[in-house]
């Protein structure tokens, strides 16, 4: 069969990572680990659309910053956010003339860029590349539910878009950290229609995507020392569990989301988690690098997941079909 | 310095492609090339962002046919579109469990699913490939302008939205039409803010692929049979005659734009000319490849060009981001 995991031969590897958040990210648990905390949600700017758009311009420059490298040096940068027509990615990085490659696969995306960033290293085609991401919760609200203005009350089910982004500078020369396989995941639709369940919409494609990587790799989950999803939140955890277990799979121990990670879920309100392409972006930049960095984590899964839906499908009376995709990170000594 | 034009060395090869177009299409100087042409332009659906997503259905499917695959002998599926969320792509795949990337480039779509596919190919890490892509007249009109039912005027620098798809099968294996070489566009934005003169936002991008490619490559327009742009119409071709003639390159000769070849412009009322993803997409596949395959095209440029607003950036006073990707395909006897 087609389609299996990818093992990589030049193990692209991480050169540096950066990471922003607003101020409801910056006062939750993982609120030391993020470079930069904003508590104007404006960043400045006039609308919203034009913060996120910082919020990737800022992640990107940062992670160059700490490279030692400028906007000449990268090969090609990989980004993508869940805006209409991706716009915090290609009017926030319009001004730094790097080759572009726009992706989309909604809260996904730090994987997806990830993987295809990897692949283009592994192929010899680039040196030095970024993929980075956005979300920010005042233009995901108002896109895809109501206009904050509304004061609309959230479902227990509901995820709160995360505000920030983060990026991630691969390059061919070893690292601690580098990426050895990846999986990349197939569309799946198990025919939830509730936009205020997306964790219940993702859960399926997290659980294929998993059980294909372990399937192709030949290992188990008492292989790895964390395996991460990208923003299932509270119930699309739960869900995961049964879906794999009835394939005698158990993932309880290692499992950690990065929605549940991200806020108090409890004390900030966040009732099922939190979502959007910020949030495994920006934990993944930060809290989870650091510790592969640093030998904690030897060998660890993220797989980020997303939600395709756009608010025209939901009133056309369609399902929310999800994707996952995996990337396996492991440290080495160097 | 960085971001090169991108050399390739297993040659991607073209297998197989297929292409779907509607009736004002069908209807145009193309008409007998493509492989299908509908008149309903629902196809059957109760919507148009439905239709839309049965276009990329039927033409994926039409292209595999040809290869004589299935959905399993594909390694991946690199595939987008104008809709928000790019639901054309991932709702009117989500049956085919083929591992999907989702892309945005908006109408540059058909030259990034091909390249970044052409370099899965080249790392060695996929053996077949789908890039598919689509566009549809009435779902970009409601989504980006007005619903039809306003009847609203277009202006004279209006580009009509072409509903088709095309689709391109790469593989491994030599065949008589393959990728040479890459160039992968940075986003460029020269100001210009009218959402109804799309060619002139993007006719700099083409320039400054089409400029970086020749140095890069050393060569000149003359060293090919012809150059393709994707969709700039005769108001952005003619601009980027003037802004290429000023750095002393002279294309006139060997260009043409699929946005100007698929329809009879005065004839069929297509103002200054075509545009959408599906546009250079559904014309790459069918008569540009056909003539490739012959051999009357022995060395072309495919260069597609984007677009990368949305209304909420209009709407906020932005002006027009946009991007150009190149693609160098060659004929081979095999």
């Amino acid at each position: 069969m087609a389609g299996k995991t990818i093992v990589l031969k030049r193990c692209p590897s991480i050169l540096s990572y950066a990471s922003i958040v607003g101020k409801k990210e910056g006062e939750g648990p993982l609120g030391n680990e993020f470079d930069i905390k904003v508590t104007d949600s404006l960043l400045g700017e006039d609308t919203f659309e034009k913060a996120e758009m910082k919020l990737q311009q800022t992640a990107t420059d940062l992670a160059l910053q700490k490279a030692g490298l400028e906007h000449d040096d990268i090969d090609c940068i990989f980004a993508g956010d869940l805006l209409n027509q991706c716009i915090g990615s290609s009017f926030g990085l319009r001004q730094t003339n790097m080759p572009f490659v726009g992706l989309y696969g909604a809260c996904s995306t730090m994987a997806l860029s990830l993987a295809v960033a990897a692949i283009f290293i592994e192929s010899g085609v680039a040196k030095h590349t970024i993929s980075v991401t956005s979300s920010h919760f005042c233009s995901a609200e108002r896109q895809y539910r109501f206009p904050l203005e509304y004061g609309s009350q959230r479902t227990p089910t509901a995820q709160w878009t995360v505000t920030g982004s983060g990026a991630v500078i691969l390059t061919d020369t070893p690292q601690k950290a580098y990426i050895d396989k990846i999986t990349i995941g197939a569309v799946k639709d198990l025919g939830v229609k509730d936009a205020n369940n997306m964790g219940a919409a993702m859960a399926p494609a997290a659980a294929d995507t998993i059980k294909r990587f372990l399937t192709d790799t030949g290992t188990a989950p008492d292989d790895y020392d964390k395996i991460f999803t990208g923003d299932l939140g509270t119930v699309g955890s739960e869900l995961l569990y049964e879906i794999l277990e009835k394939q005698n799979i158990d993932i309880k121990k290692q499992h950690t989301d990065c929605g549940m990670l991200i806020f108090d879920i409890e004390k900030q309100d966040a009732h099922a988690g939190a979502s959007g392409c910020g949030c495994s972006a920006s934990v993944l930049a930060s809290y989870i690098l650091k510790r592969v960095e640093s030998g904690e984590y030897k060998n660890i899964l993220f797989c980020a997941t997303g939600a395709l839906l756009s608010p025209t499908s939901t009133q056309q009376g369609e399902s929310i079909p999800s994707v996952a995709h995996l990337i396996n990170i492991k440290y080495s000594e160097k």
